[in-house]
């Protein structure tokens, strides 16, 4: 199977939120050379405020995203699945957000795919329970960064951008039909 | 307050789902002839297949949202605020289709404005706990339709533009700061 992939691929990993969605490009080098090395292209958070009304920063987002899709033209956008938090709020807050960047993946016509926060922990650590600090020391260990990917929200879309290329040539082979159907993996 | 008001208002009332997202455009006619007449000018499902991609879908929901405010221009967009279902699931696929449904408006410049079901049965129907064949008759009525509005999705749709009609004036009166930030009425 992964005779049929291409020497490189480019994610684009998304931790999505109204207040702040974390954002990290990730490329792996499979070429006999590259070795499969890992590679952080970009990384950040986009940031809206919370004085204007939420159809206004949803926009923001989408634009932001779109920008980073015609910049960076990945391959795949990752973002990780909801999860049931404390405040129901914030959580339908961040469906909404989580909808926008998936739309401007859509619109652009690249496929999305969603892991469970467990999953991509156990991708960037091997252990689905590591905790937040675990995960950026991992993040910057597998993409030789200098120092800790920072802000969280940045160091989590990095994660789960390794998470999907680690994860997708096994997925692609075992289940292709489910992925086309935006199943969670 | 209300002299400031135009003597038309257009209301474009959605129902977000990833499978069915129900529209209704209504139009009030509050000149001295019209007497604050309501007319439904449009209303319908926009409806996405289950086996495409997700971030498919929810472009295909933006692309004919988008061609709505194109058509109808309404000068705001009312939609049901979002409730704890059974299934967690559809909760937050709807919240997804809601982002995008709320983007769309937010790219054209068009207002949203949120009404809990409560709301929204309490100013169609005078009572929050209606069933939804009372809201369907009361929409009927409140519209002068020769039929039941159907399906579900689309009575409920103009159920929401109905309740943000009536409402808007008053919240406008009342708290122009917080409807300016997105809060829920």
């Amino acid at each position: 199977m992964l005779a049929a992939e291409s020497l490189s691929m480019i994610v684009l990993g998304i931790d999505p939120g109204l207040a702040n969605t974390g954002y990290g490009v990730v490329a792996s080098d499979r070429s006999p050379a590259g070795a499969g090395r890992l590679l952080a292209l970009d990384g950040g958070v986009i940031q809206t405020r919370a004085g204007i009304a939420q159809e206004r920063r949803l926009a923001d987002i989408h634009t932001a995203i779109d920008a980073l899709l015609v910049e960076h033209e990945p391959d795949a956008v990752a973002l990780e699945e909801l999860y049931f938090g404390q405040n129901v709020r914030t959580a339908f807050a961040v469906g909404q957000a989580r909808g926008v960047a998936m739309l401007a993946a859509g619109q652009r016509g690249v496929q999305c795919t969603s892991y469970t926060p467990q999953k991509v922990k156990g991708a960037v650590c091997g252990n689905g329970r590591a905790d937040k600090d675990q995960v950026a020391r991992m993040v910057q260990a597998l993409l030789g960064l200098a120092d800790l990917p920072r802000p969280d929200h940045a160091a989590d879309a990095l994660a789960v951008a390794i998470c999907h290329v680690n994860c997708a040539p096994l997925s692609r082979a075992l289940a292709p039909a489910s992925r086309l159907a935006g199943a969670t993996a």
